[in-house]
């Protein structure tokens, strides 16, 4: 089997990528993609190119990989600072490779697509049911719901064998604080857990929903492994995750590190990332995936030792 | 005000340019647009060219039109059977449109955009809410689905101010029978009361979903004049129609025009044709739209008594 990973240079790609070389999925090819070349792996090609060159295609296809993972995207505040390039980027260059798959004869790849819950807006219910409608409030969310119609079209009609998995919000995030909306609900565990100083910009009653980098990997194995045929009209899936507060997340540093940690946790409102956020939505029953058998934490302190376990960086003595 | 109509060789778009010009709405310019040049009409500017066309944006964008109605499309047969001519019509040469827009400072233009209900998919309920999950089953459907969701990042975004209204299936076209799968819904009415046989394809038990070529046209002339400020993040809106029956809608036929005219139905099943039309909905709330002050048909025998006062040919005696 020829693995192709797309965005293989993002954190997750990153992830995907040390999964299936220790072994979650056999293959005899590996070829990873970004725009920036991954990191070369022993056994695997690394190709450095932009999705939305019109070459991508041709090369990304050349050697017609059976399963695609496709992570490749803008983020929500670039999309919606650059209108043009958030379509460009997030729908194009998706529809330009789905437009490739379909002209080559007798080829159906798998493919598996990293949505995102922002494909969904307020208002919402307390708990969101898996056939929600879909009202994004960003162009981020309304590129990945048209890219997921898009996907189910295509699939549909059995030009190639397409998931669209609608990923939590990714905590803890490994790495250095970044200035994404979301960053905080990383920063508050990671820092302290590291010893440093983290700011929260919100109230403590705040609740979102969460899965571990680790959870997020397995969401998109398990996708690759799934027998499609049983699936209705729409190949989308909200994916499981943990409905937290930060107050329970909070709480959950204390058992896991102390008093000390929580401590270095210091409460400035931010209105700003507090419009943001405070929008987002509480929970997902995530029915359909659930009984497909994704998984995700149903606790924060695994949460907490997963990082510990996968991501905290070696003490420098 | 300047009023463009695209679409405006076809039925609802003629029928939209008579109500214009009879004054349904004020206007100081009128432009009517569509692949083949609509009839000329005193006072308007007529315009045959392909929506696909590169050039076709900035010929109807030249002279700034107010209020837009954006009726073309290819239909669902053409879309199904011709992937790449669907997505080109029906996706992209509308997004060619709204991107010029965008790229024009200072003009927020109205656009009422003719969508479907095929953005919709089985299984439904029996009466489906307005917030009813996307799962078109068709490309036509996804194409619909997608625009929406483009016209309404658009809105949002402030670079003009849509409105996309859900058609419910027209009856009784005017006209000869056509071949759309839809087409005998029509047929069973209209060919009796001109006094033609006409055969009926699916059980007399089958619902549906229907209002009158009037209706339908003061539904786009209402979304002109409607406030789009109180609007949520969606500028989707499920228009209101009349469940029937075939048997309900046999009846209103007797009661209209008689026995005679009933025996004229010819009962001659055709398992394609019902295998497309009984997987289509039965009923909608249209809550929203209702209460926005769109109105549709009451009774069937309304639905025959216009047929007769706004289509049915002169006799030649």
């Amino acid at each position: 089997m020829h693995i192709l990973i797309l965005g293989a240079a993002g954190m997750l790609g990153r992830k995907l990528t040390t999964a299936i070389t220790a072994g979650a999925l056999p293959y005899t090819r590996l070829t990873l993609a970004d725009v920036v070349a991954p990191p070369a792996i022993p056994g695997a090609t690394s190709l450095a190119l932009n999705l939305t060159d019109p070459t991508a295609p041709a090369t990304l296809l050349q050697h017609r990989p059976d399963l695609i993972f496709h992570l490749a995207a803008i983020v929500s505040g670039e999309a919606e600072a650059d209108l043009a390039k958030g379509y460009a980027t997030n729908l194009d260059a998706t529809r330009a490779l789905l437009d490739a798959i379909a002209a080559i004869p007798d080829y159906l790849p798998k493919l598996i697509f990293a949505s995102s819950l922002a494909v969904f807006g307020a208002p919402f219910p307390k708990v969101i049911p898996d056939d929600f409608h879909l009202t994004p409030r960003t162009s981020y969310g309304a590129q990945k719901a048209m890219t997921e119609l898009l996907l189910s079209d295509h699939s549909r009609r059995g030009l190639l064998d397409g998931i669209a998995i609608r990923l939590p919000t990714i905590c803890i995030r490994p790495g250095a604080p970044n200035r994404a909306a979301s960053g905080f609900y990383s920063s508050i565990l990671r820092e302290p857990l590291n010893g440093q100083p983290a700011i929260l910009p919100v109230s403590d009653t705040l609740r979102h929903w969460f899965a571990s980098p680790r959870a997020a990997t397995g969401f998109l194995l398990h996708a690759a492994g799934l027998d499609t045929t049983t699936f209705g009209p729409s190949r989308a899936l909200t994916m499981p995750g943990l409905s937290a507060s930060v107050a329970e997340m909070i709480e959950a540093l204390r058992r896991t590190a102390g008093q000390s940690a929580a401590d270095l946790i210091q409460h400035t409102p931010d209105p700003t990332i507090a419009a943001i956020v405070e929008s987002w939505a509480e929970a997902f029953e995530a029915t359909t995936a659930r009984a497909l058998g994704f998984k995700a934490e149903s606790s924060f302190d695994d949460i907490l030792r997963i990082y510990l376990e996968d991501d905290r960086p070696t003490p420098s003595i």
